[in-house]
């Protein structure tokens, strides 16, 4: 960093290419604060990871972030400082600067981040528009936890140690970075994190890339807990993982001859495996571009439900 | 830009270094949507002004920004399109694309806004912290409209045509990028936006730089309408103009040998002219870094005001 917080603006030294996305989360909407799920650092981290992981679904570096903080009567400085403490380990541990940002007043708890990513000479960035028939379609880590997690945390299922790990996805998120760095070197045609459920991102990805994806439920990796909470809620478990937002793991299409490099890429970023759930499918009129999730042989609808706490 | 809304993140060619700046408003905290005092589309193109400013503080080129907005049940659709188009109007006049955002639900309204700026190889970026004793102290346009404005906003003085030009200082602010780029260019050697009012602003300057900015109110140019709100506020309108938050004039300090080229610089640029108001001396026991200010041979509190609607 040139020049950091003190001055009119941040100044960093760029790389050749930049990466940009904001989020923003907001009490009453995207958490509930009074509920006391959430302690104001696991906030933090949570809205920073929010936006790095876009910058991970380009395959980009992580650079700096931006806070904006709106801060209601009543949230101390303590607090707030716990709510900076909470990013700043997300950002330390993501090798993310924070170097910069904006404190107002607010009705309600606000924070916006700003992540911003670069790309250097020759590196990749991979959007959304890339699949072609063909490709294998992939997923980073274990899915269901945040959806198992918010259930939990809603009391629509019961908390045992069995849900801890589903419950660590919703209040501590991680951005899969590495992991996306690694796919787009090794040859990824589209890659997309998952915000909304993995039926409606793949589908982003089908529609942006006029492909279908041809997705088997049954090969999902599941994250720990999640059998347990599916089953309180009556769902079959690839059905609450498909359609569980703000997972934060990694879609991507990757032509089959890239397969071995992704996964040694992978395992050399020292991050979260890959497991491949299906096939790009050239669209047609009966099968237009988008997603097909099956399971057991049934079609699924790819509804998904973003996290609204 | 290289790619933009649709896909996970923007992305875009950088230059060498990238200078970014967040700046956030609220309802009822910055503006107040209730009394009608300002459209949306005053209140999107204030909210990016708020963040180029920062940028032409630095003597940077405007290049993207990010919106985040914080939309209340009742705001309709035609209010946020009205917004944004507000902001689309400004950044086409100050070269800045808009490249990406995030739309959340929130209690009242609140804009958030990223500005990315970009200086290019063997361009000058110019802080707070870098005058020295015998600098010019200089200011861009003219001062004390947005503070007269606000007055008449809230009742405190009578609106005519006179204060119109003031009026339109608040609802209708224009960053000073092209004034910040010839500055800078020129051999200024500390630059800021005024958003605190000239006291505070310029006692910024002179405690991050280690002198004293000695500045000759009297000198001080006036926006149209300002002595006539001052005379109903009971103030002269030199202390009215030195108080005004939000002017987003620049406050410079510069080498007298540059002056000349400053001028020189600025006419090309063909934005607003410069005003020399003062000089920078040596910090001592008895006059600590910082500012003075001077009328009729009195001195002046530096205090100002924010705006807050």
């Amino acid at each position: 960093m040139l020049r950091g917080i003190g001055d009119d603006a941040a100044v960093v030294r760029a790389y050749e290419r930049c990466v940009t996305s904001v989020d923003a989360m907001v009490d009453g909407v995207h958490f509930r604060l009074a509920q006391g799920w959430a302690t104001p650092a696991q906030i933090g981290g949570r809205s920073l990871a929010g936006a790095l992981s876009d910058l991970a679904a380009m395959g980009a570096e992580a650079g700096e972030a931006y806070l904006v903080l709106g801060l209601p009567p009543g949230f101390t400085e303590e607090q707030a400082l716990d709510l900076v403490r909470g990013a700043a380990a997300l950002a330390r541990s993501t090798g993310t600067t924070i170097a910069g940002g904006d404190v107002v007043a607010a009705p309600v708890l606000m924070v916006a981040v700003t992540a911003v990513g670069w790309a250097r000479p020759g590196q990749r960035l991979v959007g959304r528009d890339g699949a072609q028939p063909g490709d294998l379609v992939g997923v980073s880590g274990r899915l269901g936890g945040a959806g198992a997690g918010l259930a939990v945390l809603e009391g629509r299922a019961p908390r045992s140690a069995r849900v801890e790990p589903a419950l660590a996805r919703v209040l501590a998120p991680q951005p899969r970075l590495a992991e996306g760095r690694a796919l787009a070197g090794a040859g990824a045609s589209a890659l997309i994190d998952i915000s909304d459920g993995l039926g409606v991102d793949a589908g982003h990805i089908g529609r942006a890339s006029g492909v279908r994806l041809e997705i088997d439920l049954g090969a999902l990796p599941l994250e720990a807990g999640v059998c347990e909470v599916a089953a309180e809620l009556g769902l079959q478990a690839p059905e609450l993982a498909a359609a569980s937002g703000e997972e934060y793991e990694l879609c991507v299409c990757l032509p089959p001859a890239s397969r071995a490099a992704a996964e040694l890429a992978l395992s050399a970023a020292g991050g979260v495996g890959i497991t491949w759930i299906g096939r790009a499918t050239a669209a047609s009129a009966a099968q237009p571009a988008g997603v097909t999730l099956t399971l057991d042989g049934r079609e699924l609808a790819p509804g998904g439900f973003e996290h609204r706490w």
